[in-house]
């Protein structure tokens, strides 16, 4: 049977592979037709080389064509919207409208969009310049390949071939090598197809963009840590990352990291007492949003004992157990979601609703809440913060309020954590000590708002304290602050003048880049 | 005999320690008589978790009061600068004028009293405002101690208790536990008996600053993977840097190094025609500058055959035996230069000039030249790029222009690279060559000049790639970049509008710190 190609070197190419492996369709849990290569570590090996050479060519490019690339790039994913979403669709059991064609891949465009304006606009890399001892800096490319490695849960925005890691890896000036998620191949494949074809028109090196499907474990960690890969983007699973971030960083590549994440949602009393039926309402419709399967998805919620919890919990559990069981990304979440419920037992959390599959023939599992108390979430919250990545979320039910700072000081990093309170200001005092405990363990808190919506904006932070992101400081969501990432700061002292780059040269180059200059941000010429 | 306390959790405190050392004078080559400990786990984890509750205090101060720390420190300094200056001089036999209190002490006091302006100014904590989502971000501090490794080279500039990275670390809003150099425990500990004095008067927590200084090697890893431990700096040796890194890394903690680093200085043909004798001066004296121990010292020259560069490299080599030969910091640079003598002759390197033990009473070598053609250096530059921290320096003779790139390719990350060219233009088909090369490998790029000079100021990069640092994108100093490492992205998503912090409010917090507002930076209220 017939291999799939990979994209190395700029050219579809037979896979120098070690194996092959299929995609399965988790609606009817039967393998797709294609088979898909694991490459070799000559094929990797390959790429990395031809991913630093076009690198080097890159750097002699105006920046105008990788503004282009980007652009034309979007355009081309907007003329094949219908095939990326069908094939998005039967890999991923994701619902074709709204979510793939209405919501998710208009997003993956405009986020190509934001890169391109980001590189002609060029304030992204931060010019700083001190006129009086003439030193000046800016971030540049980091100058090799960026290593991207997808989620299963965002074919399209996080995919490794056209979601937010590549864009901005490609606007800071680098190439990309993607690695597919295993879970949607054939999406990867015709997106990755959309890149090499604008890649060639816009003028980009052939070799801007290269895709492969698959490694085997050692590999994967070689070439995380090769001597020619300038940084790695890495979306999954905490176990896999872990290895990962080990690899690169003992080689010294910086690695950045999205991991799991369980997104404590904090219900403090007055605003159960206030509006409870319509904060379960909101609650449920973001923790089955997607099938449950979202970074930012609320794993956690966290209520006080009472009449009014009763009631919250009560109404949670009637919509979790009238809403529609949606389909999970495949197996491979099925059995960790199954596995996350014996663990959860294991570790003193009770069943309330769901915990069974409910497959007819696609990878199905009921609507589950579990819950346990606060003591047992005190005494074991290492255990009882194991992620339940799909349609499963744990109620924590602090016995009084006094039991809340507690227990929020024994989350570790997330991405996200929010705090519903009284709209007047029945609750203020006690959200002031929960916000501040808070505050260090999440990137992103939240008022009373669900965490669910991620928006593509300057001020957002996707990201996190240790072990939700890599690094605390950088966000994966967000231009310029995802660019940054990819880049390397770049000092010039007493460089003669024609020699600097464009945007530290006296000139404004664009008229419109802002410069911190002798400690003012200014668009002016110096 | 009296052992030495260390300034744990607020109070100079007997050592729970678990042995001691003495330093050394390095001009007598004698043991002084005082006697410090090596604190015990025990006493590590008293600091960890004084240090993680002094940070959580120091949350709920005015920033004006960390300012005024670093100020009144500043102040304290300079009122028992004779002293600092004499133990300084007495533990590293760096001259007391101009060096340590003309030139150091000044530059210490300044780094701390620009970091006070900073923390008032609050432009470096990066606000950004999306009015139209309603999403707002900053950096705040890490939230826990910062663990401080100090380097043998500069007592006080980058001392583990008043140097450069402890001011930053404060500045973002974090506490610091100090790992005094041994080198120079005295100096460190005169230093923080003022540290915390200016705590106590300033109303900062008394834990904010504290001291210990050595630990066991199982130890020191222990340490900087505390769970409380928030983010660890580390100027010094490679191979402790590196192990330091993997313990940190492992459990999460962004950990900031400053390693190893040979700063080759490209002497182009075109400038060592014009002024061959003047540039062989300049070089020189930037090798010997502190008896060659400076992290940005010149450690290999690079320059091409010819009769230009025989008179060069005379004239280089005149000065060098014509010099005074400096004192050492201690027995550990004098027993790792002459390890670098053998290390660089078993790969190739000829000895032209020094060589040996200089000792009569003092701890010194000769001022060293090797030298190595271009092929041999092409052929193990890895083996070559071995620091030989001190007043020694390798000439790379290459045999003509064409092999200068293959050169500069084969150099790894670097502080700084400097290049040296003809005044008009006929060098410069080659520089724009080596200049291409070199960027990617060095943090600073100097042109006719030499790289020891580091200037405070925000566009300065006291960093580079691997391994002369950890992280590409950050500096050691300049403010405000430095005061990013110790900080983490927080963003507030729909938070009400009197629970911002008062950076992120509508009204102008200070009217002059800059914001990120909608895509532009301003100083206005939204």
């Amino acid at each position: 049977m017939d291999v799939a190609p990979v994209l190395v070197n700029g050219k579809w190419q037979k896979s120098e592979s070690m194996g092959t492996f299929r995609a399965i369709n988790p609606a009817t849990q039967e393998s797709l037709p294609v088979s898909y290569p694991v490459s070799s570590w000559y094929e990797i090996k390959k790429a990395i080389t031809a991913g630093f050479n076009a690198a080097e060519k890159i750097a002699a490019l105006q920046k105008e064509t990788i503004a282009e690339f980007l652009e034309n790039y979007a355009l081309r994913i907007e003329k094949r919207e219908d095939e990326i979403v069908a094939a998005a669709h039967i890999e991923t059991a994701l619902p074709s409208l709204p979510r793939l064609k209405e919501i998710e891949l208009p997003r993956t465009i405009n986020q190509l969009q934001i890169a391109a304006k980001a590189v002609r606009d060029r304030s992204w890399s931060r010019p700083t310049i001190d006129t009086a001892t003439n030193i000046r800096s800016m971030y540049e490319p980091l100058g090799g390949p960026v290593i991207v490695f997808g989620p299963n849960n965002f074919p399209f925005a996080f995919n490794s071939v056209s979601g937010g890691d590549m864009a901005a890896a490609v606007a800071a000036g680098n190439t990309v090598i993607a690695k597919a998620n295993t879970g949607h191949p054939a999406t990867t494949r015709i997106l990755a197809e959309e890149a090499l074809k604008a890649s060639l028109e816009s003028g980009m090196p052939a070799a801007s963009i290269q895709m492969i499907y698959r490694t085997d474990h050692a590999d994967g960690k070689k070439m995380v840590s090769h001597r020619l890969v300038s940084a790695v983007a890495y979306t999954g699973s905490r176990s896999a990352g872990l290895e990962l971030k080990e690899a690169a960083e003992k080689a010294g590549k910086p690695i950045y990291l999205e991991l799991s994440s369980v997104n404590p949602v904090f219900f403090l009393p007055g605003a159960v007492a206030e509006k409870g039926p319509a904060l379960a309402e909101e609650f449920v419709s973001s923790c089955l949003l997607g099938v449950g399967q979202f970074c930012t998805n609320p794993g956690i919620g966290v209520i006080v004992k009472g009449t009014d919890a009763d009631n919250f919990v009560q109404k949670v559990v009637e919509l979790f157990e009238a809403a529609p069981v949606g389909t999970l990304l495949g197996p491979k979440v099925y059995e960790g979601l199954l596995g996350a419920f014996v663990h959860l037992k294991a570790h003193g959390a009770s069943l309330v609703t769901g915990g069974k599959s409910a497959c007819s023939s696609g990878y199905c599992i009921k609507n589950t809440l579990f819950s346990v108390s606060g003591d047992g979430f005190i005494a074991d919250p290492v255990g009882l913060q194991k992620e339940a990545f799909g349609n499963a979320t744990l109620l924590v039910i602090a016995k009084n309020e006094s039991q809340l700072p507690e227990i929020a000081a024994s989350f570790e990093g997330n991405l996200t954590g929010s705090i519903y309170s009284h709209t007047e200001d029945r609750d203020e005092r006690l959200y002031k000590v929960i916000q501040t405990i808070l505050r260090k363990k999440v990137g992103r808190l939240l008022n009373d708002k669900m965490p669910t919506g991620v928006e593509v904006v300057p001020s957002m932070n996707h990201g996190g304290p240790f072990p939700a992101a890599g690094h605390p400081g950088f966000t994966a969501v967000g231009i310029p602050g995802s660019i940054l990432r990819f880049a390397q700061l770049c000092c010039y002292d007493n460089i003669r003048h024609h020699r600097l780059p464009p945007e530290l040269q006296d000139k404004n180059l664009t008229g419109s880049m802002w410069r911190l200059i002798d400690g003012a941000y200014t668009q002016e010429d110096i």
